[in-house]
């Protein structure tokens, strides 16, 4: 796989290990496109190309193995590893994402809870302790960190984006209400702004029913 | 505007509306085009082929007025009107978009709170009382509601969206991690799948670093 795979295509790659997932779940082995279209509401020839990007994986007269789908859907996604991961903000959307059990399952390890609050410093969410923000280049200097998750106020957020990246983190997962700046174009930035999800609710609702 | 705008534009007013509101706060009454466009990194010609959807608002010579183009484009996304929105399901992701205090300002009017949980039901999030599921219907019966934020686990979304459909909501933000398969095609349903963000992140972590 060295051509360059579309975003477009990354972005449901997701959806299809979710479904298959769930079919593992109910004991499906095998499952024909015809049946996987419909499940999916995409059409076969949609599913057909977007694993075809990967090489393919379903045989004529088959269909796909739900099973061997599953991993290596898994694999493109890069699950089979373990990132670690850690949380700054720990306000209720950074324990929601710290007890969300789902990353676990996923792969995604929870290290460490950073807070500036001197209230819940030193208190343990799920066995993880919340640390100052003092300890945080120590932290990553001294621990793989995969990636950082950003749910802090949008004001500080730039900033400590930088620093995660002087520092060696290159992956920020970003619910900040800002879009982050960073020197590196490397770094890897998926960003889920909560608002611009509900804008563009408001504007669907505005458009169909007012 | 009676044609159909693509979903792709759409999904990106919500981020000019977040810029123009910064320079406003900014004290910044008029930009040029090419400003704007090294601001958001986006071309000039995108953003005036983004804005022409709308009957364009730029004028030869002047460039943007910013006032005007942050009301316009809160018009087109329907922040000029308030949605009563209600939570259903208040752990920790419910209580972070509860108190996120920025939905209040775009127009977002959060009028109940519903739980299982008897432990909390009763109590109170920024004044307005948590409810027990048994009075979901008549509240949706008796107020004016417009959106309903499903903050629940994902065994119970499907349901509760059905009903909820029934009593005339006509648009969920979903974060249960699952597709709502709604009877009603008229419904807006906008999804925040943060295990789906997540798997993107990884996918790109993996590719870029592994």
């Amino acid at each position: 796989m060295n051509k360059e795979i579309s975003q477009a295509v990354i972005r449901r790659m997701p959806r299809y290990y979710r479904y298959l997932g769930e079919l593992l779940e109910s004991g499906v082995e095998r499952i024909s496109s015809g049946d996987l279209s419909r499940l999916m509401k995409v059409t076969a020839s949609q599913i057909r190309q977007d694993l075809n990007n990967f090489g393919g994986f379903g045989q004529q007269g088959y269909g796909y193995n739900v099973p061997y789908l599953y991993d290596e859907i898994g694999k493109i996604l890069g699950l089979n590893q373990t990132h670690n991961i850690i949380i700054i903000g720990v306000g209720n959307l950074g324990l929601a994402i710290a007890n969300y059990m789902k990353f676990e399952k996923l792969g995604f390890k929870l290290v460490a809870l950073f807070d500036i609050n001197p209230n819940i410093i030193g208190q343990e969410v799920r066995g993880i302790k919340i640390r100052s923000m003092e300890e945080l280049e120590d932290f990553c200097r001294n621990n793989a960190v995969d990636i950082a998750a950003l749910t802090m106020p949008k004001a500080t957020a730039d900033n400590i984006a930088h620093h995660l990246v002087e520092m060696g983190v290159h992956a920020i997962w970003n619910f900040a209400h800002v879009d982050l700046d960073l020197p590196d174009e490397s770094v890897v930035v998926e960003n889920v702004h909560l608002s611009d999800s509900l804008m563009q609710l408001s504007y669907n609702i505005t458009k169909n029913f007012k």
